[in-house]
């Protein structure tokens, strides 16, 4: 019987909001940066990273398993895009 | 008169989780995963990101304009660790 040998990756996505997409978290961290005198912070963006332990055969198939895990979870398409990096261990 | 030049910097702040703290969103996507049927993903960590725009004169203050911030707002040193790497534009 053949078993494959299964790896494991650290999978980093991550979710940020679309262009044109109000980011409220982000907007009221630049007016709380402001009032304690952050004048040269112009603008601040929030964004979301999952780091996912993925167990697969190769990275190809720990992406693939990342990515499904975006378009069913992770990330709203209507107003997100994500990025997957594997980070090797 | 002297005017310095102010560049503009996009500064990265990751803020996450100190080692041994419980991290619920993780732990609570990790849940959701496996109930999607998602049973290769052992471990899911959730951190923020900031994206700040930051004019300064030079990539060094930039980074400590950033360091500063999160000091004083965006991370808690009791329970996070932060990185700051600056992307260039």
């Amino acid at each position: 019987m053949f078993f494959p040998t299964m790896e494991k990756y650290t999978v980093e996505v991550k979710v940020e909001l679309k262009k044109g997409v109000t980011d409220p978290e982000g907007e009221n961290t630049k007016k709380a940066l402001a009032l304690l005198g952050f004048n040269a912070i112009e603008s601040v963006r929030s964004l979301r990273v999952y780091e996912l332990m993925v167990s697969a055969e190769t990275k190809e198939k720990a992406i693939a398993i990342a990515e499904e895990s975006c378009r069913k979870l992770l990330a709203n398409p209507v107003i997100h895009n994500y990025k997957i990096m594997v980070k090797e261990l």
